[in-house]
């Protein structure tokens, strides 16, 4: 199981607003790349010397978007904070991969966390991630926790001058960010769609033992995910409505658009929980079912050689003064009697509908 | 299982209000038929230039109704969007066949999708539609995946003069449209109602194997409307509440009816959910409840036998000197102690209540 | 399964506003009663001709309750609706019997629709009825599926000229009619309430099998009732909070006792579902424990004579060479461990438990 | 059970209005006491004359508390009802002893009814009782079910003037009264803590078959309160932020506190309901553990004797011609046979981890 | 399991704001510390006297943390209440170990009661104790139930100056104390969401027996703690946006933080509350999943031996007229009928998938 909670008690005794990394331990180097563009230049440089950022970014007619892959390097957050006048409570939420889905809105920028959560297509696994984005009048600055994100076609379509990116101001840039990350919800959802989909089948087939286990980890899967994306609800809502100095009128109605994707994210999530927990039913119910049949069998075959070995067993005691033994006509009988038994229990049973259903059954089978 | 979400990520690295087709794929040609009419006459005509819609379009005293089939033509989508003044984030709605229930209002139009699920009397099948509406002052544009709708009676209506429709404007033509959808609704409702009842009335009298997998298929189905149903309440709510240019008061009246009937149908959808899993419930009881009967037949057989049979098998063995076996009383002796036992256990059972009932039952049965 | 949808389908392809009747068929006469009455003096007749109820109704100084059972003569609704000026989209909810109930108001009056639950002491049997109001300032209109109503000890004290009725206006005749309807479903809840403590105290006694449909049959009932009653809370709470021209402020005191009556019945209503499903899991559980000691009986039967009918077999091998059987001793030698086995055995049970319960059960039972 | 509604159906027919008792049926005479106290002087009497309540009630710079035990004395409500202008509407509520608790103000007075739960010391059982206050300037009555009640230390703290009750107006009496009553469910809700650590230990080490109707009884009593309790909330928050002229600033800090204690009930209450159906599940587990583990030795006994004793059946079958059975070494071989059997089958249920785990049990217990 | 209810009928009888000690049984001395600060000086003292409290709060410009470990000293808490004007319910609330979380704001000061749930590293134990805060304008008075607790390195911050709490207000010590509570709630969680992992991975490889009781363990550990944390939400919601005299705009900032981290642990302990709930289903479905393994293997066991042994019984009977018997072909004949029987029988299980399941099972596990 992945760990919802990571070593969290490690900021246990720490002042507010000490910036503590909460995660996944790294090695890495820290990489920040600065994109500066406007409607006609675009500008792409690594960035190695964090204090200059500030410097860097001169140009008050151009946007700029600073993008730090590693938030375990507490030293860069603190220069990165001082650059950028960043709260300390911020840059602590920023370094704590553990927050849920929020945004905060300061006097100086808009603060908004989100997890990342898509399928990386060389591994062919699931990746999460936590992303953290500063926003500014003309600046975006995004937190990640390691390289490699969704944003790759964004910054081709960036260089590209593709859409109308190039010509919106620092919110666009925030939105479309944002959208590209909700955009591969979807994907993950489908996948979990798909997985849903096969065991649905499967089981009116054949309800196999390790079945269950699969299921359980679908439930967790949607439970965690769940965890993720639920709050988003709420926080899109309100950043669609909120009244800001950093959110334009002019990306309200994108803002919405954000909105209806996150609830249909959640809506759908929400009605995979229901099918995964129809599914559990469905898998015991069948299960209940095999067991049913399966004891029916064995009654059946068991009572019907019950009385019968009893017979024999009568018969085949050793009491020197049994009549019947000696008897030309007793074996005849006995199994006159035998099939008597055999035959009125099979009536019995077809009456209580045991056996003539399991007759039927099988010529459906056919 | 229908699949909830249709190859979505195929738009995963698009810009925003990029118009992608998302759903299933089609082959056929688009169509699209105009109707304008006023109180005095009407005219219905096949559009084959779509760059001509807004010529055609010409008359401030009549109204217009646009009714294209399929919505995967993104270039027609494109040309219709540019003809009407549509929002790039509408028109990518529009094309997206996996959108929830809702409404969205603009500047020059209200946008409106909902689900047209209804059953094809010829095809004997239930059919799942994306319909989408832009309503402007004087034109109502209905957007549909394919050819085929339940909007038939009400063309009728309109060429013949029938009812108020000639007479109001186009929001009442908007109202006629989703209301007849929304009748429909009803239609399929009871389709699964019916259903509910066969398989509840079946349950009664004999539990069968398959059942379980019917009951599973009915609660999908059921989640499956409730997905695309629940939202409506809001929606529709909204709708028949919103302060709006393209809603006029002389409407409302019929929106809240609009709305009363998308509570009734929300409430029994909620009402058969609970049906189903007191159905589920019930199944399960069935079931368990003929499980312990069949233990109990095999438990009085076997318990019956088993010590008769260890009797039989006891003066089955062969030792020299077993005294009994010689006695002439011997198996006499044995012929009572076992009626003995058998008639000793029947009391045990019966003290016990599981023959005694078991008799009772069969008493009952005759 | 009384169907929760009747012919629903029917009106699927009207425009709004038509009236159908939708409901079961129904042959007998519509009757309309009409009774006049002011403090002093009061009238009641026959209607028989529908066109003169308004002239009829002149009295400006007088109430009039005109109540038609019969609601599947449409011709009758229009001619009503005429006389009345009721809007065409009310009288396709009137005709309409599958209604929640609702109160709508409108300009010229206040419509209410409810559902009438009522214990029939004659044919003992619960009916169901919906009952639409139609209230002005002088005039309370009340439409029935059928005859045989809960008005009648209602009708006496307006003949009798006891409590307040004679002396106030319209509402607080419209009032004492719902108040009527919901005193009857009070009848119908305690005979659910007697139902469930009759099946509730058998299981402690004794869980037949037949039970198990009588729980689902009570919780469909419960289920069905639910639906009619649960929307009736938000109604009559808007009904006692509204402010509206047909509702004078004398009769709100009363309206907020009927909210609270509403209240009372939905409350139970919920009880009585957590209890039913409450009297399931427990059926379930005295279901599973009798199992369980059935296959305990079974067990240590079972288990107790497999080893010594091996025991018996093998000795009754009839292998030439078996020096055992020749010796003197064996016989008692196979007695006494014959004997043993059975002691180690009920030893082994008796420690794990299984054996000496059931002992200190029979104590118990003595 | 106890039953939830009683006789309801009593009052179905009457006008609103009519007071008619609810209730069990009663004998025992009404009392009236009356006590009636300032901060210097307090006078304590039996009323015999019900009509000179209110000559008695004469000193405005005294308050007044009236206890009535016995509201089944339709004529006594009556002329209460005339003494103090108390309507119609809220004496038929002080009779009919189903009420969910409410409070509502009249102009006169203040109208509040609660259920009275608590343990009778001297009969050990749970009492449960309707109790109604009317509360107006200087006059507190209470309207009890019969004699007996949670207040007697209250009077004792009147008596003896400790705390400051007789400093206080009456509404501070009115909230003492209430405070006793909510003061006793913690008693009750103690009671069924106690009794689900008892069910909860107990299960650990021993899953009893009468278990279970103590769990359901349990779930049903919670559910009872509940239903008594839940709407408390409510009503005690509304009484505590309501503006009225019978509540006084100056005990709005005693209303708030009761709320709490309302809140703490009604929240432990529902951690019960929680408890009991986590016990629930825990027993119904442990149950069919055991059944597991039965089972488990059933199949490992009688498998192991199965094929044993069919061995030793084959070798007792009197065909003339066995040659096996003349072989001096047959007998032997057997032998072997038969104790390779049962250590191969023992090899297997160790590898499919039944006997092992079977044996490692048994080594935990000692 | 620890007791929700600590002996709280103790107070049954008393008057409102009458300060009673409701929790454990303590016998420890009562420890009252006080640390006096501003940016410049920290006094630390124990205060033996508690009359003189007052007169040690001399300094207008020095901030006052006053802690007092033990509450079950009801004469101290009286003079403290005394001392700084506390009201009686407020203390009454002190002493009552058994508050939920809650805030009220009084004249004089802010009372604020929090649940302390802590991992003691010492004795490897959850701790769980009451403690309560009153904050005034230059003062912070914390009441304990106990020594120890998680103020140590916040204490070692404020004599090292470490941070900017010496530089704040009482407000600031006030939230810090709090923050300090809820991180270590983090760590309790951390605890039980390790304890979920490991039952999870555990019941794929192994549904043991007393897992049961684990789980069950677990589920009432979440629902305590779910009791304790639960009102914290809105408590703490309240909190950072409430209007008080108390808390200045200063430190909005942080509560907003503190909130947050409030949200975040009810969220997890919430999904950790379905996970739980997930875990027990998967219990119960791979516990079933066993039996219906083992009702396979005995049946097909008995089934495969019961036919056989009828058929060496059938020959072992002594009747002198068998003509079988002495047939010399007898034998072998019947050798083949039984290897046919099980080949039959074999082919049968497999076409039923029973037995062809369980080798492939076998295969897999290979």
């Amino acid at each position: 199981m992945r760990k919802i909670l990571k070593n969290m008690t490690q900021n246990k005794s720490t002042s507010p607003g000490t910036i503590t990394y909460i995660g996944d331990e790294k090695q890495h180097n820290v990489k920040i790349k600065m994109i500066s563009y406007n409607d006609t230049a675009i500008d792409e440089f690594d960035v190695t010397e964090p204090d200059k950022m500030n410097e860097l970014k001169t140009d008050k007619n151009k946007l700029y978007w600073i993008n730090i892959d590693g938030i375990h390097d507490v030293h860069l957050l603190e220069k990165t904070g001082n650059t950028f006048n960043i709260h300390p409570l911020t840059l602590e939420d920023i370094a704590n991969t553990t927050q849920r889905p929020k945004y905060e809105e300061y006097d100086e920028y808009l603060y908004y966390v989100i997890k990342m959560i898509y399928f990386d297509e060389t591994e062919k696994i699931i990746k999460n991630e936590q992303v953290s984005f500063i926003l500014t009048e003309n600046l975006v600055i995004s937190f990640q926790e390691r390289e490699g994100d969704v944003f790759e076609p964004l910054r081709n379509r960036l260089r590209q001058n593709k859409g109308r990116v190039r010509k919106m101001k620092s919110d666009y840039l925030f939105y479309i960010l944002i959208d590209a990350i909700i955009d591969n919800y979807f994907l993950v959802i489908e996948k979990i769609g798909d997985n849903i989909d096969v065991i649905d089948e499967a089981l009116i087939n054949n309800a196999e033992k390790q079945m269950i286990h699969k299921i359980h980890e679908l439930k967790k899967e949607i439970l965690h995910l769940r965890k993720s994306l639920w709050p988003l609800r709420d926080v899109n809502n309100a950043l669609y409505r909120m009244e800001s100095s950093f959110i334009t009128g002019d990306i309200r109605i994108f803002l919405r658009d954000l909105y209806d994707h996150t609830i249909q994210v959640v809506d759908t999530l929400e009605t995979y929980q229901y099918m995964v927990s129809g599914i559990m039913d469905h898998y015991l119910s069948v299960t209940s079912n095999k067991l049913n049949e399966i004891m029916k069998v064995l009654t059946i075959f068991a009572s019907l050689f019950i009385p019968l070995t009893f017979i024999a067993g009568w018969y085949g005691m050793n009491f020197k003064h049994m009549p019947e033994v000696d008897s030309p006509y007793a074996y005849p009988v006995i199994i006159i009697i035998t099939i008597g038994c055999i035959i009125g229990m099979i009536f019995y049973f077809r009456r209580k509908k045991w056996l003539g259903k399991s007759k039927q059954h099988k010529k459906k089978e056919k």
